[in-house]
């Protein structure tokens, strides 16, 4: 069983039952809808008792529910750049703001990345008389690189060489 | 003259200098930081007021002003994926929430995508005990696709065809 | 069920029922011939009426009519550049004349793009002595980048950080 | 000398001397302005006249005005697909509308293609109280592919075999 | 049903009958047997007479018969560069004699290209005591670049806009 | 001044001086041996006084010296995948072990990544009759993924829309 | 049956039976942990008494059992640049000190390289108050190019030329 | 000194000296104008004396006549698949007949290939009242697949070693 | 039937059967084992007599034993570059020494080729006391380039145009 | 200053001097000519005494001959496939026979590769009547993957954590 297989499955339920990811989420509850539309497709996993609520609800067997539960291989775009427009936008905001994110992260905070690890996400509808807009909010811890010393301790690594 | 030649001798001059970004944008004053970081960085342009300031502040030509008034041919990475940590940081949120993004606008929006040019965006620190992070904001435009009828009328192209 | 299974088993019908574009068009209504085709080859979706009235025709699901409700991850190429000589054609004019239409957009419009997104298209037959012509009509609005000011206001993500 | 190198050398002139693609095309004349700005870009040719009014306008060497007047090793964009916004939605259409054009033009005309060499396009504003609109239209000739028989004679290829 | 699929079956019975292309060609005949190969794999179509006899000869089905008569989506090659030596050695004819094409054309011909639409070819066995030599004659239309004037007529596309 | 041509320099003195790495970390110091050649190849940044020391022995102008202090875009390979054998070697580790990483990582730590910004590297040589070894520590801070909740609270991103 | 599949199976049976990398290794036995998961991912090769272990343990047929004992065509990585963010560091490890690896190396040993195949490595959970690490530890024996004399000797390929 | 450097320069001179491929073939002599075309463009290389007379013709310099009679690293287009449309069709031609080649040139004369080194080319002018066609005819000696036997005598490579 | 598959059924009955290449190619007989194992591999044919041994051998159908008798499309590496080590140091050759073999073989025989199609090669076992080596011999024929005249006969096509 | 520059500036005077390989190895001595001349192209490193004479031979500054001295970046081909047909024919065969020298590789010796560090080869005409051949002779150790046990010891990396 491949974990996209998985994704396919609960994509065809999600469309036979009527689902929405909105739904969805709160029925699974415990974290960001964003997280648990993400491990629904394959990118994040979910806690055991998630994966149970997420089992009744779409009828997985128990292996699928287990696979639920690994981190997954992640790596959602089938090809980059990404064909569909919605995704590709992203991928533009990155090649075109790329270097301002990095002159400027990199003023205010030295030497380092913002963590797209230790990261959270929101994203919401932002009523505007010229047309609503999508709003994204993302804060990431900044990871400043280790500048380590010269340390002269002779390291052991465990080989058995003399 | 080419315009990343035109961004390297701005790097330079601000380096010499000692000058931030901050302080750039200060002075040259009128959009975010983020956008006129971006334009000398051969992304966006200034608008003439602007170009004035940004040639007062780094000694540049009449043609070197004029050429930061012109749309330049986007793309700031010098190869895709990015191979530097911070800029891969975010192509990887793309590869990652990719489709994400696409279930949850099209569930909340429907058929469209969220603008990359009618788009907004913030960058600042967010003191955090555990480790400032990096807060970003986004909002862009959400655009429908159009779905048009099948209109009956001839077009004319002009063409003088029969 | 992926999209392209149900792209596939549409034109396996089509080819049966001895079924053409422009009668599928007409019996479905509602859009542009290109449209519709557009969607019935996995690149736009149906409203639900016309859904119905594509199950109808071709013998679909339920699962398969509510499929062509969704937008679909679109890109309809099987690789890039196009190996097919008629699709290649377009591309070839994206290579040749997109520097002109950037030039020349520009110059009418100020920085921006033409959408991809609220735009319209038609395609005849242009009858001429020396070979009947290919006449396509595009239309898509001019979308202005956002030169935003640097609004002094703190956001506030609503992370429940301090 | 390189193309390129003289592209590069017009668009510094053509900044210089406050020029507008509208302007250039007016004095060079003979040919549409998308045509003779594609030739200045690099893409197409000028006539030997065309090239001496370009000479004048540009203030060109001789060598340079005979180089417009060469077909150029054609293909306008840096990098494919184009990293430019504005250029990148062109693009984009061929990707989603790409098997739509194939379909329908072959249902309407048969096995082959439309010239992208035997090709005319016009561009041109479309007021809108929503917003303007960039209006393209474009006609090529359909070109059927030949289906030949197979004709006995034995060809002579005048290598002087036996 | 996949056109790749019926082109996988037709080999099959190719071998299975011990059928060789000669024979296959004068069997199903009205083309050049270059035709018809590239026709029983994926890359021409044929006449609907032809695929009855086709579907004589491979005992295919009413459908299988039908795909052989749609214009297939062109490109025979797995892979760019191909990886079989046999058909590699024509890709680096390109290669190598790509420009020089390319120069002698356009000083005969003026700007344009060698069309591979209306386009001929022969191959056959070419007797010689130092070893045999294939030979291929090929011929293409010239399609001269069409240099179009600037037709001041306003087109009209047609959408209903103001 | 772009960073590559800085490092060219400073392997154009090193040459000349017959300097070693061993040398050139031992004179600028404060760091480990790893960092600083990492530095002075475009990968790492100095601090100001190690820039001193620097400018001192490679004879550097004070812009270049300022160089050296700011954060590189990284990314030390001419090409991927590395062209030469000893790079390769540890590219080819990847390629092999990396699926092992993944789950023997996640077994131990749970679903996350080892940092690569917080990162400690040691090189050292390893005595061994039958041919000395390479022996290289690695140690880099697990970092997990946050899972967050739905925090409920609307984020206000500052923009001034109602 | 490719090794792929069996991967595949192991993976399955592994989540269905709730084993851990760890229990497996200890029940395969012989080797390193690395070495045991590597060769389950289809990246090593078992000898033929731990293949009977793993085939008891995994429920395997004789022919998947021989398929163990044999060395696979190595490379786990789905595509490179990994898409998964865990693998990826290592990766990015690669691109940043690459370069740095080659200096030092080679100031250390001469020309060579550090071998990938005679090659051992460790991984452990290295305790932290400031959080966890991951602690790799790699030795790879010195590989000297061999820099050979001009033997005169006529080789003899045993072809029977004369 | 670079063979594109070399052609470049011939190319400035053939413009300032309004030379034609016809009129420098005819003038170097020896040889087929496309081999001579092919020779000054960088891909096959002259023989002696017609170097004196390139020489001559263009103006070079001594080293510039013997880097000439040099066989190049061929490869003359800029980036493939090609950009220009002229040399795309050819392109074209190998993606759509390449298997069709295969099949024929193997069911004729056996498993082998065309050589593309014994090889000749002829191109010209086929008038035709409904355009004038491209006339190319191409020879390339069959080389057949050699299979060989397993000859016992053990080979001696020389190296020495016992 | 596709080649791959019938290789992958002939590697899963030599897994079955216990066999060797060696005694595989002792049994098929009458080519070099590399040949024989190569066809099995599906980069070479086998005669007819071979597939008969071949078929016994390993219980194949006639059908797939007369697909052993046909020319393959070559190429045996799942990706280049070849993600298996074994396979890639031999494409390091290549990438190394390329421009070598270039030289050498040129200075010593002139513009052309070493052919891969009238090509031997031997592999075997080379004792050594500092370990065995693998001895590789291979034996090409050299192709020169073929520098025709320029014949003035016209050329016959046989496409019957005027 | 780059490998790459030396070794033009090394092409330009074995040009001018008309020196051969076979003369410049003589004259530098040492080692087989495959090596000097790998070299001399960048790819391999002279001995300082070799350095020395070649310095002499081609005129070359101290910084220049020491250059040779140090291990190159290696990586000989422009772009990968190698456009050149020449070296071309070397990749093909790592396409066509790569597996197979992986199967008789792995039958002979067990899991491991053949060294291409610890490598030599040799290279020389076999004349022919039927047209000479060339002849290379390659010998490379054989390194077999090292499999290593589960070794207790806890590893000491020496980074000073707890």
């Amino acid at each position: 069983m491949k974990r996209e297989d998985l994704t396919e499955k609960i994509l065809d339920i999600k469309r036979e039952k009527n689902l929405t990811w909105a739904r969805i989420a709160e029925t699974i509850g415990g974290h960001s809808p964003i997280l648990i539309t993400a491990a629904l497709l394959g990118q994040m996993k979910l806690t055991k008792p998630q994966c149970a609520k997420a089992a009744e609800l779409f009828g997985l067997t128990e292996n699928e529910a287990k696979m639920l539960n690994e981190p997954p291989y992640r790596g959602s775009i089938p090809a980059l750049p990404p064909t569909d427009p919605l995704i590709y936008r992203f991928y533009e905001l990155v090649m075109v703001y790329g270097t301002t994110f990095k002159e400027l992260i990199q003023e205010e905070f030295g030497d380092g990345i913002m963590s797209a690890i230790d990261f959270e996400m929101t994203m919401e509808r932002q009523p505007n008389p010229k047309g609503d807009r999508v709003r994204l909010g993302m804060s990431g811890k900044f990871l400043p690189y280790k500048y380590y010393g010269n340390d002269e301790t002779v390291p052991d690594y465990g080989f058995g060489n003399p």
